[in-house]
C-alpha cells in the first residue's frame, strides 16, 4: 500500500517508551452483549490504567523522547483525556505540563487534569479555540506543542494498540475505532492494514462531529461550523490534512452515528459488559446497532478507548435509556 | 513458614494451563480514590475477561486437568462466579458443566452460566444447601465434584493472582482480599508470604457472614446459622477446615465490614474509578474506609474480583448510597 506516515518498526520500538501500565490491555469476547447485536463481539478495553483512556500510550512516547531532549515543558490542548494523559507522563519525569480545554469540556476529566498537577487554562469556546490558544502558548514561550493526531508519536502510540490487535487475529473480522482527530483510527489502521489486512478497519464518528468522516468520504477536508455531540472526545471540526492523507490509506469505511445509538451503546456495555465509558467509547457499539445487518454472524472488536465521564451526566444518559426500554 | 497445601512451583506450572485471557491482568494506581481514603491504592482487576470474576484462573487450571484425564462430565456448587467460570472452561474442552445454585442467588450469574452451556440447577435453600445437593450428584453420577476452596486446583489458580502481584511488589505494603471460602485468599496469601513476605495480607468478609474470619480468629471452625450480606460471592456458613489451615498460615488479619461500607466501597469505585463491581470486589476499600487510621500514608493493593451484579441492584446499592452524601 502507499505509505502513511507511521512506520511499524518505530511503533514496535515505542512500545519500549511506554510505561507496561499502558500496554497489554484486555481482549476479550464479551457473549452477553452478543444477543442484542446479532454478532460475535470483542472489547479491547483501554480504561483500566491510571487515566483511563488510552492517550497514555502516546503521552508516554511524547514525554520520553522530550526528556531525552531535556525539554522543561510542554503544552496541549485537550478535550481532557490527552490533556490527563500527558499530565501523568509528565510529571513522572519532571517535565511541566500545561493544558488549554474548553471551559465546556467534561468537569471530571478538568478535575484529574488538575489533580495531577499540569497547568489548566480554560478557554471561552470549543476545543478549536483551545487548539489555537495552546499554539500561541508555544509560539509564544518557546515550549513544545503537542498537536494530537498530527503529532507523530500520538498516532504511533496509539498504534501499539494494533500491534496488540494483530497477535490476536484473525480471531475477528472488523474493527471498529472511534474516529476524532484521527491519531487513534490511523494508527490502529495502520498497523491492521500492515500485520493483518484481512480486517475491516470501520472508523465510527458522531453525526453531530462528522467533519473527519465527511472529509474522508470527499477525500478533501471538510470542516464544520460547529460540533454537537455528547462524546466530547472526537469533537472536533477542523480535520488535518495530513492525518487525512494517512486515514484514507487505512480506513476501509468512516460511519457516523445518532447520539441515541451511542447512548443505547454506553448502556448495553454498563449492563451486560459491566463497563462504565465514555461516549467515544461506545461509538464501535452504535455502529453495530445502527447497521446489524453489516455486521450479522461476523466477529468485531471494538477499541472501548475511554471511561472519563461526569458521574451525573452519565447516569442521565444510562438511566433515561433505561427507562425507555 | 509451615507448609499450606498449596505449592509455589506448581503455581508457576498452573499459568500454563490457564487461558491467557485471565493472566496478567491490569495492576495500576487509581489516584481518583485517595483522597477519599487517605491511602495509595492500586487496583488488580479480575473482571475484564469473559467471566467478569477471577474464579477463571482456577477452573481453567480444573478443566485442563480433568480434560487430560479423559473425564467427561464436571460438577460445582457456585453462588454463580465459579459455575460461570466452570462452565466457561469446560465448554472450550468438550466437557460437561453441571451446576448448582441457590434459587436465590445473583440473577445475572445464573443467567450467565444457562447461556454458557451448563446444566443449572436451583436449590430452595442457601448455598450450603447447594454444596449439599451437588456432593450428592457426584456421588449419584460418579462424577468429579469441584469444591471450591478445598480442592487445590482453585486454590493454585487463584494463586496465579499472587505471582502477579509479587512481581509488582514492593510497590504496596498490604494486599486487601475478599474472604469467602477461602481459596483466593489463601492462594494470594501463599505466594505472597512466600515471595514477598513483607507485604501483609489482610483479609475482609462481611460482617453479616462471619465464619471464616470468626475461624481464623479462634482458630477452629466456627460455623454461622445464617449469613445476611449483599456480597453474595462470600456468604459461606461452614468453612472448610484445611483451607482454614492455610489460612492460619498466611493471613496477617482478617476483618470485618459493615454492608453500609461495602455499598460505600462501590459507589467509590464507579464514580472515582470508573469500575462496575459487585459487591465481594468492595470489600476492601470497605476496609479502608473502616479503618483509616491503619492505613493512613501507606499504599495498598485491592483485589477487585468480579463484577457479576443484577443491574437494578446495583442501581440501588450505589443510587442509595449517592442520595445520602
Amino acid at each position: 500500500m502507499e505509505q502513511t506516515r507511521l512506520d511499524t518498526g518505530r511503533i514496535r520500538a515505542a512500545r519500549r517508551l511506554i510505561d507496561p501500565v499502558f500496554l497489554d490491555t484486555p481482549l476479550y469476547r464479551c457473549e452477553a452483549l452478543e444477543p442484542g447485536l446479532g454478532c460475535a463481539v470483542s472489547v479491547k478495553l483501554e480504561t483500566a490504567n491510571p487515566v483511563r483512556s488510552f492517550k497514555g500510550r502516546g503521552t508516554e512516547v511524547v514525554a520520553s523522547l522530550l526528556g531525552g531532549e531535556g525539554a522543561r515543558e510542554v503544552v496541549c490542548a485537550s478535550a481532557g483525556n490527552l490533556g490527563q494523559a500527558l499530565a501523568w507522563s509528565g510529571r513522572g519525569r519532571g517535565l511541566g505540563v500545561r493544558v488549554v480545554a474548553s471551559r465546556f469540556a467534561t468537569r471530571a476529566k478538568l478535575d484529574r487534569i488538575r489533580a495531577l498537577g499540569a497547568t489548566l487554562e480554560l478557554v471561552d469556546g470549543d476545543h478549536e479555540l483551545a487548539r489555537e490558544r495552546a499554539a500561541e502558548i508555544a509560539r509564544y514561550d518557546g515550549i513544545r506543542l503537542v498537536e494530537d493526531s498530527l503529532d507523530i508519536e500520538t498516532c504511533e502510540g496509539a498504534a501499539t494498540i494494533g500491534l496488540e490487535l494483530a497477535d490476536a487475529a484473525p480471531s475477528f473480522d472488523a474493527v471498529l475505532i472511534a474516529l476524532g482527530g484521527g491519531a487513534l483510527a490511523t494508527g490502529v489502521g495502520h498497523v491492521l492494514k500492515a500485520l493483518a489486512p484481512g480486517i475491516e478497519v470501520i472508523c465510527v464518528q458522531p453525526l453531530g462531529a462528522p467533519a473527519m468522516t465527511r472529509s474522508w468520504r470527499q477525500r478533501r477536508v471538510v470542516t464544520t461550523e460547529s460540533a454537537d455531540t455528547i462524546a466530547d472526545g472526537v469533537a472536533g471540526r477542523f480535520p488535518i490534512p495530513a492525518v487525512l492523507d494517512d486515514l484514507l490509506l487505512v480506513a476501509d469505511d468512516a460511519v457516523l452515528v445518532q447520539e441515541a445509538s451511542i447512548i443505547a451503546g454506553m448502556r448495553m456495555l454498563h449492563d451486560h459488559a459491566g463497563l462504565v465509558v465514555e461516549p467515544s467509547a461506545a461509538l464501535g457499539i452504535a455502529a453495530v446497532l445502527e447497521d446489524r445487518d453489516r455486521f450479522a454472524g461476523r466477529h468485531v472488536a471494538t477499541v472501548v478507548c475511554g471511561s472519563n465521564v461526569d458521574v451525573d451526566a452519565y447516569h442521565r444518559w444510562i438511566g433515561a435509556a433505561r427507562g425507555k426500554t
